[in-house]
């Protein structure tokens, strides 16, 4: 490859931090030395500005338009991503209690978030898809929760198997939904009357590492004790409108640009969705008319629409397909160094070309090496 | 002001997030679309790939190489800011521990985390300067700290009230002394030897909000509990070089290039000691010769050399200052809100030009209006 070609834009399949909208990154670099009437750039702006204020109302404002959040929910930027989260949620809706939480696992970060509840409180396993390898997600009756359990916990897409749910788990309604949509937040229209908390951390779909978006309603925020640690206690952060402390400012304004990009390029969730659902249905229609030359990890009907995972006949093709898409300007491929194989994650920014270009690649590659 | 006017930089003395140096800034912009050799954003990368880690890694070692800081301490970035901090060290260093942690309460900073440490486990307050409105820092001998502390905690630099410990306070041998130096990391040379945990949020002095520094001694990692939630053990960080969940990596790429902008512009920590206080006696030179019309908060032996606090006359001299001050392109002057009065934030990247500009306006606003 050379030197220039290192210079220029790939069409970047990496599964988080993730490609985000290139007009998005042009206003970003337009605005990066003085933000438009702040006399400064966004970075150099202090939270308590009038100006960044209204920021971070308009992004609050854009993803409460964007999946009808309605006042029932308080909407929350914090750091820590969901790994924190993972320790949030328990710590204020288990911790204490004498309930227990119900769990799903149905990949490798809703088993990471149990770990993390199992330290503040009694944790069941309402379905556990380890078994088969994490290749699927739980049918309609496949699992039972208590009515008096503390919450529900599932994570809609895990990123590294690329299996998604394809709508919210059953739950019974005296029990709090709560969802780890990290790599699938704004894929799609949601009924956010069916949430307790849903969260995203927000570089797979939402922006740059280092904000977390915790939509939360708002009779859940009292439950947490006044001894949690007072950056663990959602009540705080909702009292003060994010800014019970600095919140990460310019994640925040990047966030709100790719919400304005969704609802007005885009044209909102549901156009979203059906692009989304080309784009996916492209690869995995190659996967599948492969003659088994790929192999999907996911079942058919637990397929992710954002993270497409498959294994070629042996390690060797692998490192070749890798290696020969980067030639193409299709880069990050290698799927997680736990599980192997070639992912693709294919999120909200990942132009309809993009997706085209390695559809076209893996037919090619296919015929020249079955 | 006209539309033009407010599209320009100003001298900006906000206190945090707060000016960075204008190098760093332009080439932040000039790689927002395509970091050299990455083939996307900076914003857009996995924070395993090699050349992020490199990243990292550079900004840990010009860290270290700056401050002196040898291999017996780790040095982390996280997320979460001071406030987390707050809560970090008493869990990971008193909880369980059955021993007192002793603190010097010198500021605003200083009551908060003493709020959330006795959440932890016992605290004891060494130190207490709020019966004069925390305008000093303790003499050596104002204080006694007992041989087994679970560690003396500070604050070195109060940036609301303007208050700075002029060096390390006396702390026995066996206790692990522990800094907020949110306020004034890099603004000096330290010696790291003296400390267990020195940690600072990046929004005042070493670069955007979203990443905090913790610099810890390795023998304290493992004190805090395996029950603790895994993003507040240190040890989990540690050994996973800031990596054992996502980084904010942007935050920590800004962080990097400022710490390089110190090394190769200014010259390193002794000359940009120097040109702070050349920086701030131009302005405390003002204050002591107007003849009482600006009054300073701090007393002289322990004002701060980061955060430049005073008071006029009464409240409507001090809004017609703030707002003078702006038409002159000297902006975000006002004091915090639980104090009032002039806050002149002058941290690192503050130019001597934008200083000279404040003293000079300072000057002939006194005898305009004495």
């Amino acid at each position: 490859m050379t030197a220039t070609a290192t210079n220029q834009r790939a069409y970047n399949f990496s599964a988080g931090p993730a490609v985000l909208p290139v007009p998005v990154l042009e206003e970003v670099r337009d605005e990066l030395l003085c933000l438009p009437g702040a006399r400064s750039s966004l970075l150099e702006m202090s939270h308590r500005d009038k100006q960044f204020v209204d920021i971070l109302h308009d992004a609050e404002n854009s993803l409460r338009s964007l999946l009808g959040i309605g006042d029932d929910h308080a909407v929350l930027f914090l750091q820590g991503g969901a790994a924190l989260q993972f320790s949030m949620i328990p710590a204020n809706l288990l911790r204490g209690t004498g309930k227990s939480a119900a769990y799903l696992q149905t990949g490798t970060w809703g088993k990471k978030a149990i770990a993390e509840a199992k330290k503040e409180g009694d944790v069941s396993i309402a379905y556990d898809a380890s078994g088969s390898n994490f290749d699927h997600t739980p049918g309609s009756g496949d699992y039972n929760v208590p009515d008096d359990a503390a919450y529900l916990y599932y994570c809609s897409n895990e990123t590294i198997q690329g299996v998604q749910f394809q709508s919210e788990p059953p739950c019974p309604g005296s029990v709090p939904l709560v969802c780890d949509a990290s790599s699938d937040f704004l894929c799609r229209p949601l009924d956010m009357e069916k949430y307790g908390i849903l969260y995203a951390c927000a570089q797979k779909n939402a922006g740059p590492a280092g904000v977390t978006v915790v939509v939360i309603k708002r009779d859940l925020l009292g439950i947490g004790s006044d001894k949690l640690p007072g950056y663990l206690n959602y009540k705080n952060h909702a009292d003060n409108d994010s800014e019970w402390n600095t919140p990460p400012t310019f994640a925040i304004y990047v966030l709100g640009k790719v919400a304005k990009w969704l609802a007005n390029d885009v044209g909102g969730l549901d156009a979203m969705e059906q692009a989304n659902r080309t784009k996916a249905s492209l690869l995995y229609d190659v996967i599948d008319g492969s003659g088994r030359f790929y192999t999907g990890h996911a079942r058919p009907e637990s397929r992710s629409i954002m993270n497409v995972t498959f294994t070629l006949p042996n390690d060797d093709l692998q490192s070749k397909f890798i290696s020969t898409a980067a030639e193409h300007d299709l880069v990050n491929l290698k799927g997680h160094r736990s599980v192997g194989g070639i992912r693709a994650s294919i999120y909200n920014a990942m132009p309809l070309d993009g997706v085209k270009a390695l559809a076209g690649f893996m037919s090619d590659f296919a015929s020249k090496n079955a």
